[in-house]
């Protein structure tokens, strides 16, 4: 039975109407590193220094989370365990999560300095954005030190946002929205319905949807297609179809409301998202 | 037109179908000081002490707010306005309102010893949320220095939340949602529609709301009946009735997705939004 | 595109969550004359009376009009129409119509007398619903003269509506909405989520819709099932079975939200309402 | 659990596609007297002759009732009730609002005069809307006496709204729906869906969200605001902004479907309106 | 109480963004035979061979069904049925409605061939359809053997849907939503939501309502206007206004989305359609 | 702009009130076969065979659809194809599928054998539905061949579903939805709501969206624990959990509406349906 009150005759629901306010931006596959390659070749080189080598695709399966929890998952697959007890005799154990990824941070920092050039548009639809007035946030698996690496190579590129949240500043990183709130908080936005995610991950996709808010996935640079500018332009009409697809259907799976091929794509989506909300619809 | 893309040829809405895990509670009005008699009066005296003193409904108009914008917009009142112009010859400055503050704090602390009783069942109420595992979070429109007196006394008293948020933690305080947000973080609660906030004014209704979370008013309890437990049991029944009613409505036109007379009647509230959000409901 | 305002950032909608107030009621088929016997008679009457003989389902088609409309409307029957120009040699005329309403007067007093006996259970129904509180307004497709005859029958059987509203006392009868609101108006009643409207034909039923309320058609002791309550109980259970199916889909098809076997079934779907009412639903 | 019957295996819910078909205008501040002056001068009077001066503010709070509504609920203020009975030493009696209400009539009359100038861009865009097809009604808060002095300088400036309904004409003025409702039975216009009831308060807002229909909210130039069209002329940009975003918010909060500046913002919204009203949408 | 499982946490909707893939048209009053006057003409011939004459109305009435249902149902309209009965003193067995439609296919074969012209624009239109990658299935009352005739008839006009339907290849024709299935199934389209149904009757919108997909229903060319191109161009406006109207709400009430004059307004509802479904709305 | 047509002044939308009438059942992991692996083993011989062996994850991917289709997608996988170009020096080519598919048939009938068993519970609440008058339909990624083994094997068990469809009946099997139609069809069931899908995979659950009728997606005894009974029995707690909640999220995120154990706890979700369905809801 629904619950009521005598004295509660009517109720009113508040809706907002305005427009998006703050966009809050992945780092990698969404804004840099076409086709998150830094990451996904430092998981492989930990694994492979382990003695149980990985394939790409365990490597990128669960990029978006705080990249200790990435190690963890893909230990946590079924097939890379069971290479891993057949090698060792024991499963992996808390150790070799810590040991793995202490070594992961400065092998990360290395292989970013070739993977650190900003996506094609990447600045210009920032500025374009600016423009109407909305904030730029930002959120990252990466942990502050990493971000600190990150930050200055963005900036000589004319990438600054207005905040940057990385995933050790929270309880829990991805797929928690506890970075997007962070933004939120500090960029002095509200209300939530006001705040548009953009990501190239399940986890990053899922950050947006349960902090409340709007979430795009980006899939054509991102981690489920996992190729360079380079490789891309040289892939077959038919491959490129067959993975973009399936990137798009990744990201739509997840909770998406909508999916792009890249962050140049965004403006639209802000445009069809400031339409809903003037129509009084919401995430 | 609405925004398609062919690569889009489906979309899929995640909705939270699980239970309430935090609930956010307001201080005043909702679990301590019964007729939120504390700030009302001392605005009152600060006000008599700059020579403009205010009626009872003037001092608590804007309740809910942080302390200092509390004052100000008192200041804002046109009927207080006007009779300050009157004394001074000149609308108040910030000067003006920087002394008041500054001599609020003391006065509030010195008060506040007066109005520290817990209301009626809040921490029966409290102990039984967290026997269904629930969370509780606090958000106060007093800052740190008053809220960290305020806490032993609850302490002693049986209440002892999960985290306390004060009013100078967050860029802005009510009606923006960043103390509740800070909440969610902190206690590593998420999605936001797992999280109920309650409070007995229309910026702590709003706080929730924008926040993107439920919203509970307390009305019987609270700053627009504006009595305390002994006044309210001395007032005749047609007069109750009539600020009751007054006190239900405001809190409704402020958004509240429920209003209860005290936070006894929180538990059937939450057993109600449990159901709505088994039922794919959402705030 | 939608209309926007940059100073309209909110919107609130306003919700009534509280109880039915008012319920209207029609005359025959749902209080009294179980089958809608006396005007189905005199219509039939008066074309015998013209020489164009009319069936028994002619006669009843636009049941629920102000009666002179149903004149009208019976003339306007490809069939009926067909008829009284192979007698004539020419189509009705206004002339035509005002002399056969002129006659329909005195015989529907007449025959009136004859089948004005309270459906079962509807006295009773009626006094359970004022006990809750609930207001009862009426409408009918007679005019004044004639319901100023019915009153005192239904009176002495111990039905007494709140309001009377006859077809003659608003600018159009069904399916027009203007009875319903008056009876609002009379009694005193709003919001117009508050009232229900019950009735045995389309045109009533669309009274309803038509006003804003809810509408909750009347089947087995109404105008499509078209029998006494002996000829009911005389039926077959498959004869029953088709034409009582038959009048459901007839008052679902005009849009009907609840439809019920007779008065007696009103309190049931009265609690449904009220419980979709706090519920935030509306009709 | 939902009423069901297992001869309603399907329902049919009707809805309304077409356009506006009548608009309801309130008067002063929306059509005619820029600012409501007439009534606020002639309150502040009253109550100054009772010598219990009242602020401007509190002369116009519950604008949109019917005047002795009106007057009965300036003395519910807490703060004029509190001079009042420091003046009189008792509250005031039902006797002291008859002689106030009494005098109310004859002053207003006489203020009037001076505050009777049709709003900029009323008379045009009523005209466009009937060029529309749409019928013009009208409700007020005056009784019938005013409002039979107004009409004629109405109509001397080309305004002769279809239909005109004063607050005496039905059992509760606003904020009961009643005289939307007339409207609509006098000029023979439904469903409720067709309707627009267009007001500068609070009351008149919910005059029409309660009748059913659609609530547009003026701002600029009603009772919030509460100036001449010199005064705002005259008023620096961020005085009339925060002036004007302060009575837009107050609309808003009353359920108003709108908020526009003044009446000549209408066409737009009825555009938006029809919009809705074509895709299935409703008030 | 709703259903609830602790480990659904969540639930994802899934709906489809595309276009529509499928048009699934009728064949009589939608595409050929401008009117529906073949099987109108052969059922009232049929009926005068019984000695039992009915009125085009009634020959029209249950149009759109089965054609041996067809005949069954004419027969239980109370008024043939009487007429029936006075005749032979009995009521009509199924042996009766086996020889009547026994004699009707070959009537029928007959009485076609006068009317299959295709209607003005259907063949055009088609080909429009087509180019923008839609598919083109059909449905009818007819059987195997009357629509084997149809088939080349159509063709030589230039009409080949991609599949065609007949009423004896599932176990219930029309309201039945089987042939609608059975063409998707055959023409590899799916979801539901991106199939068309287009009809001129009741039970052929049914058909699409019931399959859970998109119902088009065709008011000028189709039986309830139920005159040729001829006729309809020699009617007056007044009398075309009538009889158009009385259709269209016809086809409204049984559940169609769209009710257009021709299969020419299709291209339009189409695009309209496409707008809703990337807006993510489903019939 | 949406579409609209002055004559199309309503609509009427037709919504389903009535109960469930048919439950379309996948075979193994639902019915049969408790933990899916029948067919599991044989796609590990199969690929054994052609010296590429599969991990039982690799080999349990695409369950659900067409057995050439889902040997077809395994050599997508792109580890697999890796593993199969490094043996071959090329990838697989139609060739290779066929072979394997040729291969296929019989080892699965061999295999079959030692895994026919009824899931416990499943013949009782087959019985249990029947009661209520639903009808039980079937839908299997098998072939007629393969299907024609399984029949007699369940029938000697107590299990004979009203119809039988084969993935070769239709001209794509899952996640198209033709084999669901194709029950609806020959059971002669409608509307589609009043269907209810239950399956193991994400193929099967989107077999069910996508044909428009509810899906419930069985979690435990299905493909994606991939465990027989005992296996499940000897399975620690916290494995256990881990591997159900997996599978939950898996069917959740493939859209399905509701998530079970296993089919005993389908006649509470077929209640909830009910429930729904009374309410106006749909799928």
């Amino acid at each position: 039975m629904a619950w009521s009150n005598p004295r509660m005759q009517y109720s009113c629901m508040r809706r907002y109407r305005g427009p998006v306010k703050l966009v809050v931006l992945d780092w990698a596959g969404t804004v840099i590193d076409y086709g998150v390659c830094a990451p996904a070749l430092t998981f492989s080189e930990i694994f492979k220094n382990e003695g149980v080598p990985i394939s790409n695709e365990e490597a990128r399966g669960p990029m978006g989370a705080h990249k200790r929890v990435h190690i963890q998952r893909v230990l946590e697959n079924e097939s890379v365990r069971g290479r891993w007890i057949q090698k060792y005799g024991s499963p992996p154990t808390e150790e070799d999560i810590d040991r793995m990824y202490a070594n992961f941070v400065p092998m990360q920092l290395s292989v970013m300095k070739n993977y650190s050039t900003m996506i094609p548009g990447a600045v210009e639809t920032v500025n374009q954005l600016r423009e109407k007035g909305i904030k730029i946030g930002s959120t990252t698996g990466y942990t502050t030190p990493i971000l600190d690496d990150l930050k200055p190579v963005a900036a000589q590129q004319g990438y600054v946002p207005d905040f940057y949240a990385a995933a050790d500043m929270v309880p829990q990183a991805r797929p928690c929205p506890y970075m997007v709130w962070l933004n939120a908080i500090k960029l002095d936005v509200h209300p939530i319905e006001a705040v548009v995610k953009v990501d190239d991950t399940v986890d990053g996709v899922k950050e947006g949807t349960s902090a409340g808010c709007w979430a795009v996935g980006v899939a054509k640079t991102g981690n489920y297609v996992g190729a360079t500018e380079e490789e891309v332009a040289a892939m077959s009409q038919s491959e490129l179809n067959r993975k973009l697809q399936r990137a798009y259907d990744t990201l739509i799976d997840s909770g998406a409301h909508y999916v792009i091929d890249s962050i140049v794509d965004l403006p639209d989506v802000i445009a069809d998202i400031n339409r809903r909300l003037a129509a009084g619809e919401r995430p």
